[in-house]
């Protein structure tokens, strides 16, 4: 019998999140189960004509194996989703990168690593089915935690944004904002191995030190420029022919105005909004959209998970090849994770935030 | 020597407009003149090494001709635009179909009619460059008229926001606002050719009549209905694949919670926000644009104006096959224009609205 520490919503955020939110809970874990037979009916149809009615069985061997969380994200989106994803009593909902310590799958022997959504606990129970094993070749000096950012979800939505989303073409000027977040880091790296010039608004001046020293062509603090308006035309006079949206509210109109005609917006993420109890409001984009005949389009990468495999790849092959840096902002120890949660949440980190257990 | 009329904005517009931004004045044309150069400078470059300055004129042949207009029309971007294409003192902005009645140019014989950008005027003079012969086949049971309205700008608009941006696809539900109007009501004829379920919503019981004689699968009053939400789930609970934006507003932001996933959406206009003195507010649309994975694209026919002389050709036959309808309203009189302005802007017009001279 395994004891699992979770961190569990004991109250929907309302807000800014706060520590009385979460609790900190202990669940006993059962055994692994070995090959019990698990029966789900996966369809059924009345065929009317013949009066036949159809029942489809699947009967599956269920092949357990005990997770201990290694790494564990935390990401922006969580604050959202818990809204509706989520009731109260639920364990944070998140991903994890873990070692299988017991296993009765050999799909996931002992000692190798999977990312996991088994949420913010530091064991679990899984049959397998929501666990993607870690990179095969993944290489020895490459720290696993990457999984959960530049080689994992932060890193492919930051590249189908730009390939699937944008189509960003060489030459071609981009914006990013939350520059120097975990998507917005690998954003600007990615345009620039593309060939485009790249322009990153961050909340600091140590993120803007950052984002220079990953080859942005221009950066600024968007909380110590005068005006971003005119930040945003003096970067770039001529304007954005793309712009990768992770920050939302009241600077998505400012930066409307200062796209070229046909512009193109992926909208990844609306983190200045996140904490809102009443919902900001500001003028509607359609006007501007139709005179500048700009488009704009919501995605989350989790619509092209049929190309991970292939794009993880991608990402790895570009960090060996040293086109592609990151930093981390590693908070250690598992009972930490409020704190981490609300620091993201904050801006404090550089990079991708994760806990390590 | 000939007086033309015109309607002059004298002030510009703040919130809704009034007789008294207009002001009707008389401006004499001179004859149109014949063969005479006009010549124009259309490039010029100094090459560095070799200390050449070249200039290349363009020299090309003024061949004018003097046109009545027989229709003019009334659009509810020239509220809009007035903004910032005009300058107080400006003929108002506008599109027309009128006679040659004297041509010294081949092109445009004396007789033939064409479409020109000629603004709110009786009687202009042109050389040419900024006419489109209205279709050579027009026929002769076809109201001139519809070159301005269904076979027109706004059938164009329908046409190319359907084919260009939504990408409508059969089988697919289509929801358009507006709809009884010049542009809404060929979105819903052309997506039921399409095989589509088609839902619209108009402001009158009459134009809730008149939709469903086009064939539409659902419409509704949107000022009577208790609840925009309930009216748009009642007309299609599964939600909507395309959205044709006519209105914006608050409208726009109940509608996005209506789209299926990955939904489309074309912002065609914004009728909703052009009288306004102070920007409306509302809801960002980005959070809904994530979750749902939605595309929004602001387009202008003009982008595909290549395809115009083709366009134009197939709506010309589903006209004459009768599966595209169209009503007009028509105001009589040049001096009238201020008037079939005001009422198209407070929604009196079911279909195009047009002034006949």
């Amino acid at each position: 019998m395994v004891q699992a520490k979770t961190w569990v919503l004991i109250k929907h955020f309302d807000g800014f999140p706060k520590n009385s939110n979460f609790e900190l809970k202990v669940e006993e874990l059962p055994e692994p189960k070995d090959g019990g037979r698990k029966m789900s009916m996966s369809d059924s149809t009345f065929n009317e004509p013949s009066c036949t009615y159809i029942l489809l069985f699947r009967i599956s061997f269920v092949l357990e194996v005990l997770l201990e969380a290694v790494f564990l994200s935390v990401d922006p989106y969580m604050r959202p989703f818990s809204a509706f994803r989520m009731k109260e009593g639920d364990v944070m909902i998140g991903t994890q990168v873990a070692k299988v310590i017991q296993s009765k799958n050999p799909a996931f022997p002992v000692g190798s690593h999977v990312v996991s959504r088994s949420g913010w606990r530091t064991h679990s129970v899984s049959d397998g089915t929501d666990l993607v094993p870690v990179m095969p070749e993944w290489p020895q000096d490459v720290s696993l935690s990457l999984a959960l950012g530049s080689i994992g979800m932060p890193g492919l939505t930051a590249l189908y944004g730009i390939e699937e989303v944008l189509g960003l073409q060489k030459g071609e000027t981009l914006l990013v904002n939350a520059a120097a977040g975990a998507v917005g880091s690998v954003v600007g790296q990615i345009a620039k191995i593309k060939g485009c010039k790249v322009v990153g608004s961050a909340g600091s001046d140590a993120k803007v030190a950052f984002l220079k020293e990953l080859g942005f062509d221009e950066a600024f603090n968007y909380k110590t420029v005068d005006s971003l308006e005119e930040a945003l035309k003096k970067a770039s006079p001529e304007g954005y022919d793309c712009f990768f949206e992770n920050v939302g509210g009241a600077s998505s109109s400012v930066t409307l105005q200062q796209m070229k005609d046909f512009g193109r917006i992926a909208v990844c993420g609306t983190i200045s909004t996140y904490n809102d109890t009443n919902p900001q409001t500001g003028p509607y984009p359609h006007f501007a959209m139709i005179v500048k005949q700009l488009k704009m389009e919501g995605f989350m990468q989790s619509r092209w998970e049929h190309k991970h495999p292939e794009s993880i790849k991608r990402l790895m092959g570009w960090l060996k090849e040293g086109k592609l840096q990151f930093r981390e902002h590693i908070t250690k120890g598992f009972e930490n994770m409020p704190a981490a949660f609300m620091g993201l949440l904050q801006g404090e980190n550089i990079g991708k935030a994760v806990v390590a257990v």
